[in-house]
């Protein structure tokens, strides 16, 4: 299924904080505002433009998400892409687990459940050690060593809510997020737990470099409500 | 069964904090009380008077409840009902979700469990946008969407403690509230996070318009205990 | 399996609080660092040098300790050994309980799980009353008596990561330690209450005489990393 398969197009904005449809294109700036994702479809997802190419030897991905689905149920969280890998793709899987995956096999991490209430969740990877580890509530998880030496391609796509198994399609509704997502952040190296701790708090800490939630360029496909975030 | 077959009425007025039976009439007031549902039953339940008609676009609703009953077992929390119709339904299911229904189907929360120590619990949801969300503690789940564009109807009856399955009919034992409910408020409007936050720690907000526990009208039905909260 | 099968070694030095391999010997002091033990392996692990022979009527033993090996899989937290015994041996058991052994059958503590964020656990056990006791993030679990006037026999070899059946021989992946330590230390003594959480919360507590995390002498052996402590 290819992107213009996708059916509609919302933009929701502030009246009395909500809500008022128009067609999408690229906006800027999620500042206090909320993605949510209403329910199971194959065709709706947000598309995060980059501030820089992401050709990543290190990274942070940090976001704060919420969801209602069943515990057992496979739930994208990240997708970047390009033409003939899955770049960097972080998922919760059905087994409850939290992985990500750089071009081919995956590693595999025992968080807490990401539950109806907020979770802060941050991954950190280093290429020079290998040395990976998510961070939940500003807690880091036990330390794995994932592809040392390994580099993320530039110039590939970034969705929410869904995963593209190729490049833009292949869309599967049974994979798809549903819930809320904000805040997410992105830097080009590992922040320190210090600051990591910082960002779980809301307290100033130096502006993702890749993505930043306050000026982030995005665009919204099928149903994706933009929310005032309270 | 319809509301003349109750089969004894009781209030309890504070003797030490407690107790002393009295025929049931409208009463006013429950500041620094709770209501105890000791028993299961089909009869006893306590009725509601609204400040103003429940024709809503929008409400708030909260209150604590605790509960003994087993985890797998269906609770009414909330009934309010017109002549044809559950207008809006509080429900601890037996899967341990709670949820709402609004004049049908309703929607379902996956929220830690109600417990025998007392669940601050409130539950939001604006017509225009369909958003609605428990709030556990002052801490609020993930949004779904319901009924956008639907409003509730005026006219009804609100009951605490059982739901009828017709106009003040059709209780049944096994739907039962038992255990305590204390410090029920609603309002006509979606409260802000930081308020309903103070509502939970106690903290002075705005009373609730439509019911407002330190002035609420009500009668008791059947074997209620108005107690002094400690 | 001999200590000369040992595959490779490798010690990592901070470059950006990180990482170069050099091939290993006796290191000393690992203040603020911690080790990664990143694989399932039988050859990776941590001998280490105490600070004065090990005949002990008397113990107190932390650390801080990380996995994300699955809740049914045993595990090895600390392994002391003489030519013909086990003298002490710390154990996460397949059944979740967390046990330790001199010289024979061990004793068997139901403690919250180890997970992949950092628990701090300190064991305690007097000869001359045989009470021994888990301590959880300064919380004591309750006292069991195990082998009053026992001793422990000096001149061993001490290993984190894996379990020697024989002296220094007899390694089993399935067993060995995958995660990370930080903080060991060691007292021929018992250390108080206070001492024991004034050593959780990381104040000032008398060094360890037998082992001190600061000045630790130590030999890494496979594929164990030290890692700047975030």
């Amino acid at each position: 299924m290819m992107v213009n398969t996708v059916r509609f197009a919302l933009v929701v904005v502030g009246v009395f904080g909500w809500s008022m449809m128009l067609p999408s294109a690229t906006q800027v700036g999620l500042s206090d505002k909320v993605l949510v994702f209403p329910y199971e479809t194959d065709f709706s997802f947000v598309s995060l433009i980059p501030q820089k190419e992401m050709g990543l030897r290190a990274f942070t991905l940090c976001m704060r998400v919420a969801t209602e689905l069943p515990e057992d149920r496979q739930i994208i969280l990240f997708a970047y892409r390009t033409a003939d890998y899955d770049e960097l793709n972080v998922w919760r899987e059905s087994d409850g687990r939290v992985s990500f995956y750089m071009s081919g096999d995956g590693i595999f991490f025992h968080l807490p459940p990401i539950t109806t209430f907020r979770t802060s969740l941050c991954l950190t990877w280093d290429s020079r050690t290998g040395l990976s580890a998510f961070w939940v509530d500003g807690k880091r998880s036990t330390y794995q060593v994932y592809k040392p030496g390994h580099s993320i391609r530039p110039k590939g796509s970034i969705l929410l809510g869904q995963d593209a198994d190729k490049h833009l399609g292949g869309l599967e509704a049974g994979q798809s997020f549903v819930g809320e997502m904000a805040d997410l952040n992105m830097w080009d190296f590992v922040l320190s737990r210090s600051m990591i701790q910082a960002w779980h708090y809301g307290h100033r800490v130096p502006k993702g470099n890749i993505f930043d939630w306050g000026t982030m360029e995005y665009e919204l496909n099928g149903n994706v409500m933009v929310v005032d975030d309270d």
